[in-house]
């Protein structure tokens, strides 16, 4: 049960999770980032890297196979990089693409990893690229897929974990079928790894990317972990894991370092650029930007890559830490912030993948989930709201014999403890058959016996009315009167400017043109700190 | 020039500052952050304060002085703390108001605090708090404006730096009386300090807060820098500094890590509550949560104690980097997404105080100003933005002769390389007197001439057509047609799902309303990679 590549899923949120994967040098916890060791030029010690708290590197086979074949042949990777956590070598096949060298065959690849001793270990693919007519990209799927299959015969997956790599690159069908053909090999592949989105990463085109990691997960099953090819940025690994990706590698952390190019979790300093450094980590701790463009260029390179390391650690954590509580979304909107092109990632998200996200969000958290965190015209769809509404609409029924509903805002948590609440049921002769329902922005309706249920009082909201949720929340409302068939409906708000005011009118008009007798009415203003809620 | 109390400024945005205070000790960089030293019990020492990159600390004046008087007296804050950086000295007022103990004189905390040698020193003033009445808050401002003026003839401002505490809690009209009174004895007191927010952080009302800033900034000269007592969690430090605040303390670093609290940017944990650090400070880098759940309580308290110090160390480096950079508001948005109160309070920012912002905002950058990040409904209200189209609808005059506006939508940058520009321009037969004007989501209506100036060509945006964005915009758009007295506009725009069209409907219908012919026009589809941006 704990041979090679057995994955297990520990804890989950939206699409992505926290796994354990086997692998002969011992258990990966993912989300993981595997830096990019370089056998023949290799700045930062193992050592360091292994102190910055990386229990796994990446090395590149071909090119120990053609620099030290037969020293690594005999002292294995682990004794070649003086290393005992767990190494993955890629095949190489990206470098061979880049620079027509095909002086190895993939049988020779297999056999030279085997011999090696990786943990992890990945066939002669045949990369896609980005630049490549949909003929080549074509063949490269095809290729790969041949390989994949002749390979079957000399993987050994009792020994380490094999990598099936799929392609397809920026076209959404190729990948759909290679991910599709893929999910038929596995067993003795247990890992699969998404080619080379370099050079999406490159031009920021972080929608063409969203959506080719969307494509392979859809078409492969959970229960194996997906390795992204090459996307070493903070900035995108924390999207990557919601959309289901467990594992990344980067070789940015020393690339960056060599051009004097800082990581932060949102963007990337040209180190000149930088008069303090807006990071804690031990090197920044230590020293100034200052200090740093004055020193010798080999300890200056070795300090940045040791920042971007530590940095890329900090976005891995913050990324398990986030699945834990259930708040990767919150995560997510929070980095969205930092950049333009991730807040249009986190729209894409956001509009255009919530229905999967929403399928993957676990309905009960095995660990204390956090309230929500309501902030953003985003947060409309946030998928834990979905989940909330689509069983408030599919399962709940009200009770029959209250066939009018009495709206009232949420002021207080739970609503049903608020003074409004007490104000309207507190009223000696309540109508009968009333149904008091609160509604909350973004939320939508709250009928008063489910007020104190998750997610309905654990939740926090700054309550500004963006046109964007007070429309979406008017939609809910109005879909939960309608749908749970009141006669008639009265929306309470509060004065003009509060959120209520503007979501009471949309929902009386909404329910007035479905053809439900509705009427907003303002309540008499209010005293004390509830007015703050 | 340089005595104690000389305050430069050395870069600004918004209304922060960066800047250098002088004390007997050396120079103060501004913003900082002066962690609160417990003489009778400091868990965390002063050596791994000071390594971790505290040059200043603040300690009690009145326990010092309760406590170990002579032996203060014989070896001054200094060698009592074994610290030879910047000692700041509160006069003890907060804890004599919260005890009730009155055993000590203004005279007498005066004199202790230069015998023992302050770097900055407090008179005894009397501390509004929050939960006082009216009259009370009116008598703790005339209060302490009384002994400060009884003061003038006992401190010794060639000494030290003396400060004047700014009285009047939520009272934003005594707040107002008092920063103004307290402004007339400036020369003698050269550091303002606003009094005790402490409840309201706890209670997380930021609003006020906020508010007391605005208030007490407003009504004092911008020479002289402002302390706000006891706002010590990241999260309020930028927007402090926003309006101006320049000093902070913080006892919450040591109090929180008593009470196993971990703090970041946007938040507080309970340590319990992670599994995995989001952090990557030296503590954060060495240890995992579990593993200080099982130290021994000292050496946790210790240990986050320190992590809080590093945390906060870095919210005050970001901030200084921010405001070198002229990012301060994106700084702030980006926080904003971190919880729903800082949503809150940004949203304030972005509504309430921009006509302040503004004006502190400095025209131009001694240091290259980075491109506008515009990411969310409130980028709208983006300073640097407010002032380009006030100068835009204040200086510039159109090409008299150019009486009709052909608008295009800003696809690349500057517009006058793009595409659509030339398809406009480059027709043979280009109509005499057509004046082609950009504009872009939030930044408005751009001149073909103006096309390469800042912000004009340097910003970002992730063009996500937000209803307030869309309307903020089309109102610059309308707003400069009709105070340039164009006699016709066309609106060019791309197809539905583009943010051009939304906007561009909405110009034209303001136009009309305001009887300027205009008429919006679909451009034909684009392609290659322009059509992205």
């Amino acid at each position: 049960m704990t041979g090679p590549g057995v994955f297990e899923v520990r804890d989950k949120d939206l699409a992505g999770r926290i796994g354990r994967l086997h692998t002969p040098h011992g258990v990966l916890e993912t989300p993981a980032l595997l830096p990019v060791i370089d056998v023949a030029r290799q700045e930062l010690p193992l050592e360091e890297i292994a102190a910055a708290g990386f229990r796994a590197v990446i090395t590149n086979a071909y090119l120990l196979w053609k620099r030290m074949r037969s020293l690594a042949e005999k002292r294995g990777v682990h004794g070649i990089l003086g290393f005992d956590g767990i190494v993955m070598t890629d095949s190489g096949a990206y470098q061979i693409l880049e620079y027509g060298d095909v002086e190895i065959t993939p049988s020779e690849v297999i056999e030279f990893q085997k011999r090696i001793g990786s943990d992890i270990a990945v066939i002669l693919d045949v990369p896609t690229g980005n630049r490549r007519s949909r003929s080549q990209a074509e063949h490269s799927v095809e290729e790969t897929l041949r390989r994949a299959r002749a390979a079957l015969e000399e993987i050994d997956p009792d020994q380490r974990v094999w990598v099936l790599p799929i392609q397809g690159g920026p076209y959404s069908d190729l990948v759909a079928r290679s991910a599709r053909e893929a999910a038929k090999l596995l067993g003795p592949y247990r890992l699969l790894a998404l080619g080379s989105p370099t050079v999406l990463l490159e031009r920021y085109d972080y929608a063409t990317l969203l959506e080719m990691i969307y494509t392979a997960r859809a078409n492969t099953p959970w229960s194996v972990p997906l390795h992204l090819f090459g996307a070493g940025h903070p900035m995108i690994i924390p999207y990557a894991v919601a959309l289901g990706v467990d594992m990344f590698d980067s070789a940015s952390y020393i690339l960056y370092a060599r051009d004097n190019r800082y990581i932060t979790e949102t963007r990337t300093y040209r180190l000149e650029e930088l008069q303090y450094f807006p990071c804690n980590c031990p090197v920044c701790s230590r020293y100034t930007p200052q200090e740093l463009l004055e020193m010798p260029r080999d300890q200056r390179v070795r300090l940045l890559a040791l920042h971007n390391l530590y940095m890329l650690r900090k976005i891995i954590d913050k990324t398990r830490q986030a699945i834990r509580e259930g708040r990767l979304w919150e995560l997510l909107e929070e980095m969205s912030r930092g950049h333009p092109t991730l807040a249009r990632a986190f729209h894409q998200l956001a509009t255009r993948y919530t229905g999967y996200l929403k399928l993957h969000t676990p309905r009960v958290k095995a660990h204390a989930a956090k309230g929500l965190l309501l902030s953003s015209p985003e947060s409309a769809g946030h998928p834990r709201l979905l989940i909330h509404h689509e069983s408030l609409v599919t399962r709940y029924r009200r009770p029959p014999s209250l066939e009018k509903a009495v709206l009232i805002p949420v002021t207080d948590k739970p609503f049903t403890h608020s003074e409004i609440y007490r104000s309207i049921t507190g009223k000696p002769g309540r109508p009968e058959g009333t149904h008091v329902v609160g509604y909350q922005l973004y939320i939508g309706a709250i009928p008063e016996e489910l007020a104190e249920t998750y997610p309905l009082s654990q939740h926090e909201t700054p309550s500004i009315p963006y046109t964007e949720a007070v429309e979406a929340t008017a939609e809910r409302i109005a879909d939960y009167i309608t749908g749970q068939g009141y006669r008639e409906a009265v929306i309470y708000h509060l004065g003009p400017s509060h959120w209520s005011h503007s979501v009471a009118a949309r929902v009386e008009k909404l329910l007035r043109s479905r053809g439900v007798k509705a009427e907003a009415a303002e309540l008499p203003p209010r005293n004390g700190p509830s007015a703050k809620s």
